[in-house]
Parts: structure tokens; sequence; C-alpha cells
């Protein structure tokens, strides 16, 4: 056997472990008995610890070494030569973090989750404040495991976006925050009528309309389902055993535009190239990657003007009380009318990219220390005053709204707006490649998209940097110019069918 | 630290590996998309894999020396002593086996499962036969990699019943099938009219009223669910995880029996002794002593004239067009007529003993190559015929009825009867400590036997021998008398309440 076959004989398992993780994760999320918790803490520890003991064992070293010598004559883009680049790169990183410290960032992370969801519950912070210190604490461990960065930052943002700096972030940001803060100004009056979007909405019914729209939009019959849970997420145990949740709100349809985000996630995870599918080069490559996905199906897919004009009549059917009499024009102007508001998942396109703005700036203030965690929600809603023009109710609206930090997920919250970003890119690509491609969307014929995003960019897994993805993708790498060109000429026009 | 304690640092992963490979198997039997497969087989395979390569390591074998000396002193019965006399045992099988070849059985039996179900449904055994053929040369593998044992069945039988070998389960077996053939004969004739237990249950009443016995047999709120699937099952991730499952045939109220059964086993999950959680002394002793747990709860109590005095009237309610003109007396009776049929696990308490010793000749002829393969469903046949006097119209209701032998269970059968005979033992014992036992369950009252078998065999775990447990819970090691004599005196005087 050679080298490279040894190596990947060496990873599949340390593959196999996270992706139980993910399915233990989701069982977590949406079956486990409540009381299980401290049991499932201990396990996805273990997983944890000995996902990375096998790996950063000197054995993969070795083989690494003895591998990298194997494909030295081979293409760079082969599947093999990727993945020793990809592995090595890995193992780098990995070799330099004690599994009994990864171990304890799992368990820190699965034993914070009730901590705040309890501390949500009761709109209190302080109840949270302990297990948001020792997940913070453990995060600084971690940054001092690595040297020769430019700021710490930049260590917890690549386990999320490998090879992105915090500066190159920033850039990016501020160029968005530059021209996001004077359009959602501009924006601020619009008195679009969407009052017919709160009301009645069986969730059963709701659930019946979310099933339909993951078989539209397609995946493969038998290889996934759909579950509520209370935060919409998508996971799953490899291409055929894709999993997204979704939250059925009795009062309004949202879920309906989660489904369809999760879809993007889940669909990417479903065309993930299955030769790969026990190697690391065979996961998504970041998640900034994902999100351009799921943020792809959800905005430029599902609150586009074709779109509804196939998809509309299903949804008046399924909720005649509330839009029989709402024509299409008034509900896709509905669905897309710009209104500064708390909660993130629940902001419109032209809102979302502040509030992520305003965590990805917190969160360097953490890092940085220059904030103390208690002072975090005085901070928070200080930002949310200046750049939405919102005030702060109590802090389950506020720094509480979201689980990212219950996990030490510091660095994870930028790639959803790099996504965005993203996404709008690909999006461009793919309407040049594929000129029929609204049309065909009018007709609700979702193949061609679907396909084009599977050759384009879920079949490369990842075997490049998301950068380097982008570039092959569209010809591009990130660029806030299109996406700040489509929400100005979008919105500013005023959205109809 | 002790070696001890660095020996217990060891097994606690090996511990939670064994646990997440359950939660998996519940999922993949609850909520997996059914094209996930394939994956799961993969994810099984490596957590054996890791968990076997951990618990071999020569290190374990260093600390189990080291720890053995530091715990000589203490009394054989703590906790301490037994762990190391229990993990002593399962190191020296343990070592024998090559990792490969138990993450070889853990593939092959997860692949497997599917072509069993696809048989079944088709009732084509030919179909299963590579898959069965594949999974019992994996066994002979596994049974060559001992040596020094009276026959190659006790090997098998050891993983179920550890310390009980083959002899003596084939006296066990002797001593009931003398008794029991004839008494099923004698009880032949039984007309018992049951038909009103044949008609429409409508799976979302059983559900309820499953639901309500868990609740009144009693788990800790948060700590318990009962999900429906093929196949009724416990399974779980801890003590406060516990997962049982049932079937809902909307033509009968079966599920509700299923559903006692697995809440006696999901109530042993439930007490076992939680300090030694993470230690494989904190597991069940046996599936033997396991079932003890199932059939008490089933049939000691669930077919018993005090717990129906006091539940048949919510039955009664629930079921009203079934039931509104049937008298608890006609009911009790109809629940334990005798009747010879064709499924184990539809099996009345009389002729259920010959399903298993029926399938415990047959593994035995398996294993010492008196049966071929292929020949099984003729072998099934004529047994069916010869102890049951029932002809086998299909392979669906033969020789696939059950999924034991698509996993390459070889050894676990013989533990349902082993565990239905200790059962009486147990009963009897609980009544005689506790005289007012059955007046409390004619009231409804389940805490005095739930925490009399916590205090006299759950808490033992696995410290002991089966055969042990049983003799420092009843006084006796294993005797068929009491259920022999249980079942003369049950059925020969004819069962009302």
């Amino acid at each position: 056997m050679s080298s490279l076959e040894a190596l990947k004989e060496r990873l599949a398992p340390v593959v196999d472990l996270q992706r139980v993780a993910r399915v233990l994760g989701w069982d977590l999320q949406t079956k486990m008995p409540p009381a299980g918790g401290g049991h499932r803490a201990e396990q996805l520890g273990t997983l944890q610890l000995l996902a990375h003991e096998r790996f950063v064992d000197a054995e993969t070293g070795r083989l690494l070494d003895a591998a990298a010598s194997e494909v030295e004559a081979l293409d760079p883009d082969s599947d093999d030569a990727a993945l020793v680049r990809v592995v090595r790169r890995d193992y780098e990183k990995a070799v330099r973090v004690p599994s009994e410290l990864r171990a304890e960032m799992a368990r820190a992370s699965a034993e914070a989750r009730p901590v705040w969801v309890r501390a949500k519950e009761q709109s209190d912070f302080s109840a949270f404040l302990p297990a948001l210190e020792r997940n913070v604490e453990l995060r600084f461990k971690y940054v001092d495991c690595f040297d020769g960065v430019d700021e710490p930052y930049d260590i917890l943002l690549d386990d999320f976006e490998p090879e992105t700096s915090t500066a190159e972030v920033r850039a990016i940001f501020a160029e968005l925050k530059e021209r996001l803060v004077p359009l959602i100004a501009e924006l601020r009056g619009d008195d679009t009528d969407n009052s017919f979007l709160t009301g009645e909405f069986p969730p059963d019914r709701q659930e019946r309309l979310a099933k339909g729209v993951v078989e539209l939009f397609g995946m493969r019959p038998g290889s996934w389902r759909l579950d509520p849970t209370v935060h919409p997420f998508a996971s799953g145990a490899g291409v055929n055993d894709v999993r997204i949740t979704t939250n059925y709100d009795p009062q309004t349809m949202k879920s309906l535009f989660s489904t369809m985000h999760e879809y993007g996630h889940g669909l990417y995870n479903h065309q993930l190239p299955p030769d790969l599918g026990r190697l690391p080069t065979g996961a998504p490559c970041s998640l900034g990657i994902h999100e351009s996905q799921s943020r792809l199906w959800e905005n430029l897919v599902g609150r586009s003007v074709p779109f509804w004009r196939f998809f509309y009549p299903r949804v008046q059917e399924t909720f005649p009380e509330q839009l029989a009499a709402v024509d299409v024009d008034r509900f896709v102007a509905a669905i897309n009318k710009v209104q500064p508001s708390l909660i993130r998942i629940k902001a419109d396109e032209v809102t979302y990219g502040m509030h992520v703005i305003l965590r990805f700036e917190l969160e360097q203030d953490i890092v940085n220390g220059r904030v103390a965690l208690r002072d975090l929600p005085d901070a928070w809603n200080a930002k949310m005053s200046e750049y939405l023009g919102i005030d702060v109710p109590d802090d389950a609206h506020g720094v509480l709204q979201d689980t990212h930090w219950a996990g030490g997920m510091i660095g994870y919250f930028p790639t959803y707006l790099l996504g965005t970003v993203m996404s709008v890119q690909i999006w461009e690509k793919a309407v040049e490649d594929i000129p029929e491609l609204e049309d065909a969307i009018g007709r609700g014929e979702f193949a061609p998209l679907r396909e084009w995003l599977g050759d384009h960019v879920h079949r490369l897994g990842r075997k490049f940097s998301p950068q380097e993805t982008l570039r092959r993708a569209t010809g591009s790498t990130i660029d806030a110019k299109p996406y700040l060109a489509y929400l100005e000429s979008k919105y500013r026009a005023g959205v109809a069918a």
C-alpha cells in the first residue's frame, strides 16, 4: 500500500467521527431527552478527543511526508495533490493544540448551550456570563497555541473561513458599512404594507409547505429529512443523509424562508464529491462558501419575482385566510420590506449586513481585550442604536439572541456576511452561464441551477481555499460591489412582481 | 494519579463510544433517511474500531496490572475491585480479536440489515442468504480467535450472557422443553374469545396510551422518549437519555405490551448506577438479566389481574368501539389466550419458550456445521411443525421474521428465554419482600416495584456475573421450576380477573 493510501485509511475514521458528532449535534437539538445533556457533552468531548488524537499522531505526519513525495508529479488540481495540501495545512494547525484542550472546548461548548437557553428565556445575561467566560477563556488558550500571526482573531476566523485574514474581512466590511448605513437611512421610511404576513399560520400547513419547497427545489428522495427546532440549521452524516431543520412560528410564515436557507446548506452537503466522501477534501470548503449557498436559495431565488410568480398560488391556497385578497405584487413587496429590526435571522436583505458587522466588531473587541464580557450588553445596545437606530428592550432580543457565543464560536459570524456577498457573485455567474435560468425558475424548474452549483461549487469540496473556490466558480475573488449594486438596484427601484 | 484512576480515564471514552453507537443505532432505525445506510455502516464500523483499538492497547493491560495490586486489599464487592475484575475479563477476551475484524463485523452487520428488510418484504430467503453467509463467516473467524473452550457456541453466547455455558443453557432448556411441549398440547384447545383484540385501533390513540403507560410505570420526566419503529427496542445514551420504541399496528393494541416490555428495558438503563456511569461496570449485566426486566413488566405486571383491575377502564375509554361491551374478566382472559403462532414476538407466555428453543437449536446446528445456511428455512419449518404444530406459509413468517441473524447476532436468542425464566424468580422475590406489592399495583402505584428492582438488580450494574447478580437479588441462581410452576398454575386454572 502506498503512503497516500495509508494516509487515506488513517483519515477516514477522523472524518467519520466528525460526521458522527454532527449527527449527535442534530440529535441534541431535535430529539434528545432534555436531561441527556450531561451524557451528550461527555460524548461529544470524547469524539473530539479521539478524532484529534488520531489526527495529530506522529504517524499522520510521517505518512504526510511520504505521501507528499508520491504526489509531487501530479497535477496540483488533482484530488490526491489537493488532499496532501489540505491535510498538511490542517495537520500543522492541529498539532499545536493539545487533545485535552480540544476535548475541553467541545465539552464547555455542549455544557454552555442549555445555560444559554435558560438565560435567554429569562433574558438574563448575568446567568450566561460564567459559561461565556469559560468558553472565551478556552479560546484564549487556543489562540495561545499559535504564533506568527498578525492578530489573534485571525486564528479564530481561520477555523471557519480558512486562509482569510481579519484585515481582509475588515476591508470588505468597511466598504459595505460605508454604503449600507446611508442605504438603510434612505430606505427607512419604507411603508410597504406587510401586515398580512402576521396572523394565523397553522404549523401543520407550514410544515407541508416547507416539505413541498424542499421537494420542489430537489434532493434525491430518501436522502434528507426536515425537522422542527428552535433554531434552524443544517447537518447530516454524509451526502445521502442530509438533515435540515426549521422553526414553525404559528404567527408568521418565516419557516418558508428558513427552509429555503437551510435547503441551500443541505444541497451543498448533498452534492459534495461522493468519491472524496471519507476524506477531509470531501467536506464543505468553508462556512462562508456554505453561507453563499444558503443565502443564494433564500434570497436570490426565494425573494425573487420569477420564483414567486410560479410559487405564490400554492402559498395562497395554503393560507387563504391570510392571502386570498393579496396579489403577488403586494406579497413580493411585503417579503422584501426593509425595516431595521432586533433579530439578525429575521432581518431583511438590506439591514442584515449591519447585524453581522456589529458582531464582528464586538468579537474583535473581546479578543483584543477592549471590552469586558460583562459589558457586552451595553456595547451591543449602543451599536444597535448607532447602526440601525433601534433600542434593544432586553438581552433576549439583544446580546443573547444567537447561540454561537454559547458554543465558544468566535470568528463564525463574519462568514454570514462574506457568504451573503459571495452569493451574489455566484448567482450572477450562474445567470450569465444559463441565460434561461430565471425563466426556468419561473416555471418551477430548479435542476439547471442545482446542477450548475454542483458542477461549479459543490464538487470542489474542500480541495481549494474559499477564495480560490470562488475564483474557479466565478472568475473573481470576493468583491463587495456586485452585492451592493444588487441591493441598491433592487431596493431603490422598489420591489414588485 | 493512581493507576486505577488512569485506568478509569482510559476506559471512559470507550464507554462513550459504545453509547454513541447505541444512539446511532437508534437513529438508524427511527430517524435516518433511508439512503444514509452506507454512511452509517462506515461510521458504526469506525466507532467499533476505535473503541476496540483503545481498549486492547497495551497501555490498558499495563494499567490493569498496576490497578490490580492497588485494589488487592479492597472488599471484592467494592466498585473498584469489581471494575478491575470485569475489565480484566473483557480485556482478555478483546485482545484476542483484531480491531479490523471487529470493525468488519460492525460494518457487515449494518450492511446486512437493509438486505434483510428487503428480503423479508419479499419473503425471499435466497436474497438474504449472501448477507447471512458473510456475517456467519465473520462469526467463525471470531470464534477462531479463541481456544480452550468446550464448544464454539460458548464464545458467541458469552458476548450476550457472560460466564454462562452452552451446556448450562441446554440443561435449562431441556427441562423447559420437557414440560412446555405437553403443556402446549394440553392447552391447545383454548377457545377463549379474543376477537375484540383485532379491529380498529387508531395509532394516535395507541400512542397516547403507550406514553401514558410509561408515565404511569414511571421514569424521571425529561429523561426518556418513545418513538415508533418497525421492531420495538430500547436504547439510549445513558441513565438520563433512555429511548424506547414501539410499533403501532392499526389492527391490534399489541403496542401496549411491547411498550411495557421496552419500558422494563428502559427502566433498567435508567436505574443503572450513575456513579459508575462511564465505566464498564456501569452497564447492564447481561442480555438475560435485561430481558428479565422487560418480561417482568410485560408479563408479571402487564398481563396480571391486579394491573388490569386498575388500568382497564382507561383502555376501555380509549377504544370504546372495540371494548365498551367487554368486561375486565373477558379482557384479561383474552390477552392471556394460549395459541401457537408463527411470530415469536407475538407469542403468548406459554408458547414463547419454544420459539426461542427452536432458534437455540438451529444456532448450535449452524455453528457445529450440522445445517447449511441455505437449508435453514426447511429446518425452521420442520421444527415449527414439531414443537408448535404450525405450518409456516412463507419465510417472512418463518426464518426471516427476526433481525438478529442479519446483524450476525448468533448466541443472542437464548437470553430471551433465560431472562423470561429469571423474571419469575425476581418477581417472586419482590412479592416476598413487599407483601403489599400486588395491592399497590392494583392502585396504580409502581414506585415500590421500581425501587425494589433498582436496589436489588439495577444498581449492581455489571459488577457481577449474571448468575451472581441473580443470586444476590433472589438468593438463587437460575432455576426453571418457578417459571414452569407459574405457567402451569396460571394457565391450567384459566386466567380471569
